[in-house]
């Protein structure tokens, strides 16, 4: 995501300094910046803007650096997948900070700067936390780089946030991760060689990173939980209606599923396919 | 499906019938067919060769009309979701019949004829099962005509089949549409603004046709239950880990599914992206 970014903002910054820990990362970001560096204080040193694209704990712990690493404070905004103890951690911030919480709501199962375009962002929401570190100078600013990035900006409260991405983010990936454990604890690997499409598009995400995925699990723990228990007790009402066999109330619920699946679709928010 | 065999094969036959109850898509289907019509009995009678591309219990009760609308019986291909059930119907055929069972591993969860692609078989596992009726007459002609359309035949016992497809088709059918089924009963219209390509993939089979669906959930339904409850605890599995907040035992179960989605995918088996 970070890649894709710098990829993608690349022709309209003065200078781009780019900060990543794994050195063949920086090897393959060298053409895409001025500078490229291991060590986050070296790297943030001159930076007016600074833009953490890193696993949501690890933004965390990069925002309690912050204070002590870049005493004249500057700008600030994250892509962190979770934005409620995010938003908080960037009100603690000094008054020499402005901050602003983001989540492009874009992004692939594949890691790494080999997987950057910078078309990943367009035509895609990007969604915008306010904090109270949020001036309108730095709403402006974040407007303008999202209009670089194609993407359509949206206004949501931390905690509505993380609820909304618990139900269209989070849960599909459990969703997806225990079907591939499932499927992989019967070892039969006859069962790829019958698998077609449809086992390929439901188990994609289980692909995603297992860092990132740590770190949104834990940290909206409350809301995934929630969710893996209305999943469950849907799951519960299908499983009835197949074991008693109620072959009206089945057709029902089978018919108001691809029905649900028709208005979601319809309602043109989906990415194109 | 249907449509897109008939398309695939045109160049091939040198007569085709096609037979839909559907007048719509009767008119659709013209200029693919020498005949059309809405009668099976009609469309059948001249058939030295019958491809039964419809609902798994549709074919059924076709298999058992057969008998006495085609006396001096011909060769028969279906192409239904599950087997058994099928195989066994079509061993009762009398023996002026040649039957075997078939199912290409792909399709669409869009169904009709506006959604049919020739190239919809090319480089996907078409399978077959013997029969007590499956001469090795039909079986070369099966062969030639999976040649025709680019497939490739995988002959499984009808059991295996239905045992294999619980797996990797039903289960994850049945893990899509719980999942749309959960999100829409939120009754959150703000969830599919937020929605990307995760939630679109791992809901697409939820999309599918309810009529076909519900003939396989009861035709399969040992086996998919017996799949539905090993999901079950799987995902009991994943929710304890993050209700107790064990850090290690979660990382590596995200990190065993990683892994285990890249040996499905290094299995080279799934169909190109």
């Amino acid at each position: 995501m970070g890649g894709s970014l710098a990829m993608a903002l690349r022709p309209y910054l003065p200078h781009l300094t780019l900060v990543d820990t794994n050195l063949h990362t920086l090897q393959q970001a060298q053409p895409w910046a001025d500078v490229v560096t291991a060590d986050f204080a070296t790297g943030i040193a001159p930076a007016d803007w600074i833009i953490l694209a890193t696993p949501a704990r690890t933004i965390l712990h990069l925002l309690a650096e912050l204070p002590t690493l870049k005493p004249t404070g500057c700008l600030v905004l994250d892509l962190g997948s979770t934005k409620t103890e995010i938003c908080l951690a960037m009100e603690q911030l000094p008054d020499t900070f402005q901050a602003i919480g983001g989540h492009p709501m874009c992004g692939k199962e594949t890691a790494g700067f080999a997987a950057a375009t910078p078309s990943l962002f367009q035509n895609q929401t990007f969604i915008l936390c306010h904090t109270s570190r949020t001036t309108s100078q730095l709403e402006q600013l974040t407007l303008e780089m999202l209009s670089w990035l194609g993407a359509s900006p949206l206004f949501l409260p931390p905690t509505l946030h993380d609820e909304l991405v618990a139900a269209v983010s989070h849960l599909p990936y459990v969703v997806s991760a225990v079907l591939m454990q499932t499927i992989a604890a019967q070892h039969n690997p006859q069962a790829w060689q019958v698998s077609a499409s449809g086992f390929r598009d439901t188990t994609r995400l289980a692909g995603s990173d297992p860092h990132m995925m740590l770190d949104i699990l834990l940290m909206n723990k409350t809301a995934v939980l929630a969710h893996i228990e209305q999943y469950q007790s849907h799951l519960t009402i299908l499983r009835e209606l197949l074991l008693t066999q109620n072959e009206t109330a089945l057709a029902n619920w089978l018919i108001a599923t691809q029905q649900q699946h028709h208005l979601y679709r319809a309602s043109g928010q989906q990415p194109p396919p």
